[in-house]
């Protein structure tokens, strides 16, 4: 953290000249960045127009000044984004779903009619595959990047590593969905509006 | 639904007086709320200023209506701060903390020094009351209200209710402190530091 402290002093708090002057020190810019600690970041949230659907993202990189800087937060923003945007995703990396979802997923897949015929094994591996696709689709990194479709969300992250020089990595996320799970009883309501402009 | 929309048109699109025409109506100002259905409002979010925590909260009502007004919103604004600015709380109401959290507080109260000399069934005692009073730090609902400590937030939150005249329901929150979880290796980080100026 002193380097970060003694970067600002001698580029006179020019935050982008700070951290340019850092990757140049080879700070930030070292090659192996995967086994180093991403513990500052940001918190953002997104919150679609109609405040029905919302996104809240911690997003990780590994010092003060990147979390600070508009490349990282433009970032954050796309991402937070793309979040709010699939209806399917649900966690960072396939390697997140807990194997529980996945075992109920297969069960699932393995009741199937269109394989009910199948012998066991063919049945397995059919229903494998199509977890394995699932999966692919829950996680957030292998999906087409919102902001440019020929690279994926791990990709955008990488070359965004590559641009600013600093390990970064997309920790977790929350997405939150207006009444959902919350069972609309429509002959209930009907009845309750009825009652009540009896009352009335 | 068709109420709402009745509303808007007997009132010229004016929502504050559709709300009041609804209430006059008795639909929306009917007494017994508990039972009814709340599955509008909003999902809303605070980013406290540095962007190392944050809420994402959703607060529930009964009609689009009350979820678009500005006295519903301050409501949701000043919970998802009050969640934010408490370090203890987690769950809405004590009843939402699960059996487990409870179990395992309890054992860490009975392990404690200064209750190691006393009967079984005294320690028992006062371990659960003790978890009693945590329970009550972890919930939301029970907390003094930020904007007024005359009053808890459940308290707050019943207030809005007579005012607004519908059902409202602080549903979930979560809460993102940046980093939380993520060790940090201080020692590692000096070594990897020098061994980076080292290449340099």
């Amino acid at each position: 953290m002193m380097d970060c402290k003694k970067a600002l002093a001698e580029n006179g708090g020019d935050m982008d000249a700070s951290i340019e002057w850092l990757r140049k020190k080879g700070l930030a810019g070292a090659d192996k960045k995967a086994g180093r600690l991403a513990a500052e970041g940001v918190v953002a949230s997104y919150i679609h127009p109609g405040s029905r659907l919302g996104v809240l993202l911690e997003v990780n990189c590994e010092t003060d000044f990147v979390a600070a800087s508009d490349k990282f937060n433009a970032l954050v923003q796309s991402i937070a984004m793309q979040v709010a945007a699939s209806p399917t995703v649900a966690y960072v990396s396939a390697e997140d779903i807990p194997a529980e979802v996945y075992a109920r997923e297969k069960e699932i897949e393995m009741g199937r009619e269109d394989l009910k015929d199948k012998p066991d094994a063919i049945r397995a591996k059919i229903a494998e595959g199509r977890v394995a696709k699932l999966a692919q689709e829950m996680a957030l990194l292998p999906q087409p990047y919102l902001m440019d479709g020929s690279k994926t969300v791990e990709q955008a992250v990488k070359e965004a590593v590559a641009a600013i020089g600093e390990k970064i990595s997309v920790r977790r996320f929350v997405k939150f969905q207006l009444g959902e799970g919350i069972e609309k009883k429509v002959s209930n309501l009907a009845a309750e509006v009825a009652a009540a402009t009896g009352k009335a």
